[in-house]
């Protein structure tokens, strides 16, 4: 993990951990916001993806990675990879947003798009991976990947520890739940004290579900959420082995409560959350647990949001 | 200047400077963005307001200080007298948008509101100040104000040294020039081949004008602009001072361009910039002057921003 951190420093940004007066006195807390918006490409996924791709021999360098994804993964390979000048392809649906194809583009990777409804994006990455020898470069159950998002709780604990103070609470968002895979190994470590719960949007609340059962238990089907960075099936099966033992619990938000944190984002830190990178901060501001009197952390896993939704949820017009 | 960065570092957010990989490549220049919309209250003014009230005599500091100030001014002082339990009085129009009346009380000020069209706030201010012994903290034309503000540009220095590189130039959004003041003694002395220009609003260029000129022009009067927190109606006295020493030279800006700037920080950033905060992003992108092969350094200088009107210029619905 600080093997991560020490390939990490002078790539990723350090992103602040911040909080807002005027936000602490209405909650009667100290929060801090930890802005991981403010990494390059605009999520988290940078550090597992450049950790990752920094690690692979020379031979898998030069024939160059894979990836299947419609958001924050897909940039993080992208821009990793353009950095570390391995050729990247990237899987994504044909009607996946026109700002992600264009940034994924933009970073100079291949993009394939496929068909979501009729084609298997497995099968064609396989296909794809075997024909040009491709090594895939899984989105969280992969040691590295995790290890990389596990810096940002190293910033954390840093970060806490130059103020002189220890937090009580962190909350991070999980989709696969490798953020908070290697952030909370990260904690336990460096600051042992602090419980961490995962945040998930109602209806996509595997983890929670899985922490509790003590086994990995997939969503059922049919819910729909505005969180579409963290709409995954089940746990992964790296990250829950790590979750189950590192975590307090889990919490859900509901849709209209993280609107409000982006809102609140928006307001007392002048930064703009994804939906899918609010639900930490949702499960706090909506009291899912209590914070008062306490230290608590949440993490703002990424800002990758079209302007027209932003717009709209600043606004409380419907969507 | 460096006696300020002394006080206020462990009391100040040192703000991230961030650069965008994407947007680099369209620009074909290495842009770094300065975020002081990331500073305590949203914007630089705190740095200022807390160097100068931390200087106050024990007697001053138990009298209390007067500001006057429909914005960012008010919040700062607002927000460093309550750190330093100096009682507050801040003179704000009665029509201030609430959101600032809302936040200059949260942070334990006392709000005196007057009649913009029919009182004299300077004519107000001192029948108060004189009436209850209060100490009067301008918002640029004084000399620890100006110091505090340097430090944004001590953090500058510091943090392209860090990077190991040094910058061609920089650009400040400029008001009554206390920022840039601050910056551009700082850089002088410590980055001192950086060419800086301050940027301003069409139809409120005075500093332009009067750097051009030699001296002090003011403002026609009858000219709008989007960017509240930086329609002063000429430069300050002392800052004029400096600034025709260590300026190469005033841009200016349409609305259109800030509100594209403002997108485009919101795009590549994810960062909320108000519309005088975006002025100097606004005269990079809007190619004022040639930056490519270049390093440039814009500094955002604050985020509060009304909702709605962010909302509309997302999305560029008319104001």
């Amino acid at each position: 993990m600080r093997d991560a951190s020490d390939v990490l420093r002078h790539v990723v940004v350090e992103t602040p951990l911040l909080e807002s007066p005027a936000l602490n006195d209405t909650l009667g807390a100290r929060l801090f916001l930890k802005c991981e918006t403010l990494q390059l490409t605009g999520s988290f996924k940078f550090r597992g993806a450049y950790n990752t791709l920094s690690r692979l021999s020379p031979a898998q360098k030069s024939a160059g990675v894979l990836a299947y994804s419609s958001g924050n993964h897909a940039q993080g390979v992208a821009l990793a990879a353009q950095m570390l000048r391995i050729p990247a392809t990237i899987l994504m649906p044909e009607d996946s947003p026109r700002i992600k194809l264009a940034n994924t583009l933009g970073y100079g990777a291949k993009v394939v798009t496929y068909d979501r409804l009729k084609e298997s994006r497995e099968e064609l990455g396989e296909r794809l991976a075997a024909a040009e020898n491709l090594t895939l470069i899984k989105p969280y159950d992969n040691y590295y990947v995790m290890s990389g998002q596990g810096s940002v709780g190293i910033e954390i604990a840093e970060q806490l520890k130059e103020r002189g103070i220890s937090a009580d609470i962190c909350v991070a968002p999980a989709g696969g739940g490798g953020l908070i895979a290697g952030v909370s190994l990260a904690l336990r470590v460096l600051a042992p004290t602090i419980d961490i719960y995962s945040a998930e949007p109602e209806g996509f609340d595997d983890l929670l579900r899985s922490l509790a059962a003590g086994e990995r238990l997939a969503n059922e089907p049919g819910a729909s959420s505005l969180c579409d960075a963290i709409m995954t099936p089940m746990p992964g099966v790296l990250t829950f082995a790590i979750n189950r033992e590192t975590l307090k619990g889990g919490l859900a938000v509901s849709d209209e409560e993280t609107k409000a944190a982006m809102r609140a984002a928006f307001h007392y830190f002048k930064c703009v959350i994804e939906p899918g990178g609010a639900v930490a901060l949702a499960a706090l501001l909506s009291g899912k647990i209590d914070i008062r009197g306490k230290i608590a952390v949440a993490i703002a896993s990424g800002g990758n949001v079209d302007p027209e939704l932003f717009s709209d949820i600043l606004v409380e017009r419907d969507q």
